[in-house]
């Protein structure tokens, strides 16, 4: 039969069986919660709003906001209508911010109260909008930017969503940051969200359902939020959206409160977790799936949430260009049977590839290296969530090649089938021609007691043309006593000679980048003489 | 990215992630055991030989067979190598076997050993089938029938899988049995198998996964064993065929033995397996899913494996023109608070609408009926996975209409959204103009002590039109004693009086059509004098 895969039939499949259940959402005024009968009349609201406003078929409408249900209403409303869903990332430097609405040419902008100053400020820069929304606030006085809730109080429940929707016809927009210049945008079509969202509700992938409340912690003005959002409606999840800046506190708040069974966030989110329920206790054993990505997860954390809560992290892999989920660290069942230390090797590792993803391991010259847990490749994907192109950017042809998007991470995959990322193309470290993987290297430092963060680039050395370099934060408590030797002596146990870094140096804090990353890029310009200078004295 | 969604890439996945992975196979020599890199390799080989054979993309190739290994590589090596899938039933009749053979115009044909002699003796009536391959046994001397294995023995274990296979090319086809006239046949898309395929792994529906040992009991020759084969590959679950005519011993010792934790069966196997758990006690404690359906679940044999084995038995819809799940039985986590009795009212029902399906409940006038537990509707389904036509038949245009596929299936949806099926179209009971579910009086009476097999078919009434007839089979131990008074009495407590049939009717056995169930026509036939008769008396 021919028919659609998308956004439209996610959404009614929530009216329809879910109406009762609820979104609970954290705002900057208290907690909301209303039920999907009321989130399903208020998006066909906001699609007779954006209808008002001019919105056609395949126009841009740009969000900037927090994870709440304001954001939720525009999750569903714009693409089942047919406009295109650009979730702008707020986190991106302002002129970052300017290109994205502008390359995307985004026609309406939703914004949260708190992040409308930042448009305004920007706003005579921006080319294509033209109704600026402000969510869960008045609109300043003589702004000329609308009010959400006035604009959605007389607007019909039933919105006549249009029964020939393509699922190839475009659905969402990203941006991901390059290392040179501006971001890249990935689009997705219809049918991309809707087999990512049915690929998290499979039970060997993390196994979305109505059964559970989900709080998406990783943001949804960055990769959808992991494709969280538009999964939970589809199948009837209960929601726990954390909305402006959440504390530890906070979420440690919700998750006990609301009984949040699976919740997504990136390593230091978990790590501020871990450190406020050792600061208070609270009761999370709703928790069932702990899932953990964006950065490499550190050992000691994950061994901490064992030991703690008796509850492994759920290590997950994905990319912009992936929508963004390609591999989960579920593990086999008779890799259960293994010891709890040889268990932890492979929740180590960032996973098995999802069931409709294929995946290869590549090296230099282009041939497959074999999954053999130590030959390293460049990992490569392709499948029916993968996107072919950046948009409109002459930069595709480097990443997309062949019917393969060439992720630019490098990885191992062992005999059982589980990616293990080593670094970066760019990150990765050649000593006297051999790879030295600076996430190792990170991992092994984060485990030192004192370290808060650590980051290992590369540095520019006469002799070997890269060495490492250690760029690590004491932890308050550490600051001053923890040394040089302490981090090195730690490495020296674990690898081989030359990999270990030739100096250290203690900062204040680790750079990050517009999406929370740390900016190994600013660290090597930094240090870029170091070793010359240290070789010159 | 334009990436085709087939059979190809979750055969692969089998290879690549679960090599090791069992496939159990009952066989008439004995069971048979091999891993999914066997199987692959063997795979390969199949679609090299059948390439030999002269199969050309698009042709069909036709099976024959019992649920084990060799009909599972079929499965894969035919659409992946761009044929078509075509599972004769070998439960037709011998003009129906003909007919859909000659229909769908298959080229080759594969047939168990045991099963040969039915096919060299209508062998004269094939005009299109070019060869006969038998697995498992020696062809008969100067029969003309190829060997299994000796095709595939000397065949290379890698194929060329076209890389141009599209999504919506024919990958698979069954026949479904019609009220009048020939077999219907309706072809799968690989497009349809792949996301029918996913849906079954979604924890929503039956959950099925890596962990899993599953044992499809019902057949590989009808309606795909409910795609189970399929997604058991793409998601690398251990798999347990229980081969030629399974006995309910053979069944519980496959269970008990290879530790099978779901499979799925219609009601009279379960029957067939309680009977024999009471007979003889054995540990079936790995099984976690009990699937049923196929025809409506009494409620005595739920409650038997609930109250033996502490297992609810998950009650499953779907039919061939749907590949073929529609519904699951699964409840919501909020029911699973009620009272056991509760509980088993909606367990009882068809189930809940698997994610990517739309479903609506239209009477007569093609008017919506609300979901409100009472209001009687044909069910009507559209979706990825739903049939849009039966290969050139003319009666498509009954049963598929503006885009959506009508089941003549009469049934009521709760404000839960549980379907709960009344009728067939074509059975229900109309009695001075108002209808009687012949499937719940049927429940009722097969829950009375000593009944084994219960049918309620309409008979023309001099004064009402229609009125229900009992159609009973005793069990061994209540023939002659169970009376017409124990049943009516046993309906009366629970239904109007104007539903209560005016008679009951004794049989030695119930008439099955060629996929075993209930004849009910050849019963209204038989019986369609029944009240003028007594009427005159």
């Amino acid at each position: 039969m021919k028919y659609s895969l998308t956004t439209q039939g996610m959404l009614e499949r929530a009216f329809r069986f879910f109406p009762y259940q609820e979104v609970v959402s954290r705002t900057l005024t208290g907690i909301h919660k209303y039920t999907y009968a009321d989130y399903y009349r208020r998006v066909n609201q906001l699609a007779h709003a954006l209808r008002q406003l001019g919105v056609n078929r395949g126009d841009k409408v740009a969000t900037f906001g927090w994870n709440d249900h304001w954001h939720l209403e525009a999750y569903f409303a714009i693409p089942s209508m047919g406009a295109v869903l650009h979730t702008v990332n707020i986190r991106l430097p302002e002129e970052h911010i300017v290109y994205t609405i502008n390359h995307a040419a985004d026609n309406v902008l939703l914004v949260s109260a708190d992040q409308l100053p930042i448009i305004l400020k920007v706003r005579d820069q921006l080319t294509t909008v033209r109704h600026i929304v402000v969510w869960g606030d008045d609109a300043p006085e003589g702004s000329g930017v609308l009010q959400y809730e006035a604009l959605l109080a007389e607007q019909p429940d039933r919105y006549p969503w249009p029964e020939d929707l393509d699922e190839w016809e475009p659905a969402g927009m990203c941006f991901t940051s390059a290392t040179t210049g501006n971001p890249k945008g990935v689009v997705y079509a219809h049918r991309a969200l809707y087999l990512h969202g049915k690929m998290l509700g499979m039970a060997d992938t993390i196994g979305l359902s109505m059964r559970d409340t989900v709080m998406p912690v990783v943001p949804m003005f960055h990769v959808n939020a992991w494709g969280i959002p538009f999964a939970a409606v589809f199948l009837g999840c209960r929601q726990v959206l954390p909305g402006p800046r959440p504390t530890p506190a906070d979420l440690v708040q919700l998750i006990s409160q609301e009984r949040v069974t699976i919740s997504a966030a990136v390593p230091t989110v978990w790590l501020g977790v871990l450190n406020e329920l050792e600061r208070e206790s609270r009761d999370i054993s709703s928790l069932s799936r702990i899932c953990v990505g964006g950065a490499a997860l550190p050992r000691a954390l994950a061994q901490a949430f064992q030991e703690k809560f008796g509850r492994p992290m759920l290590h997950v892999y994905g990319m912009t260009e992936a929508t963004p989920l390609v591999t989960v660290g579920t593990l086999k069942p008779h890799l259960e049977q293994l010891s709890p230390e040889e268990q932890q090797d492979y929740r180590d590792k960032q996973g098995l590839l999802v069931p409709g993803i294929e995946m290869r391991l590549v090296d230099d010259e282009g041939n497959d290296v074999p999954w053999d847990g130590t030959s390293i490749g460049e990992v490569w994907f392709r499948g029916p969530w993968i996107a072919s192109e950046y948009y409109q950017d002459e930069r595709s042809s480097e990443a997309f090649i062949d019917g393969w998007y060439h992720s630019g991470d490098l990885g191992v995959v062992d005999s059982e089938g589980y990616l293990k990322l080593v670094d970066r193309t760019k990150d990765v470290i050649k000593s006297g021609g051999e790879w030295i993987s600076s996430v190792d290297l990170e991992n092994a430092i984060m485990g030192v007691p004192g370290v808060a963060e650590a980051v290992v680039v590369a540095c520019p050395h006469p002799k070997w043309d890269e060495r490492p370099l250690a760029c690590v934060v004491a932890k308050p408590e550490a600051a001053g006593s923890l040394t040089k030797e302490a981090i090195l002596n730690g490495l020296r146990q674990r690898f081989p000679s030359w990999w270990i870094p030739d100096d250290v140096v203690f900062l204040d804090e680790i750079p990050k980048t517009g999406t929370g990353k740390f900016d190994k890029k600013l660290l090597r310009a930094r240090f870029s003489s170091h070793y010359q200078i240290a070789a010159a004295k």
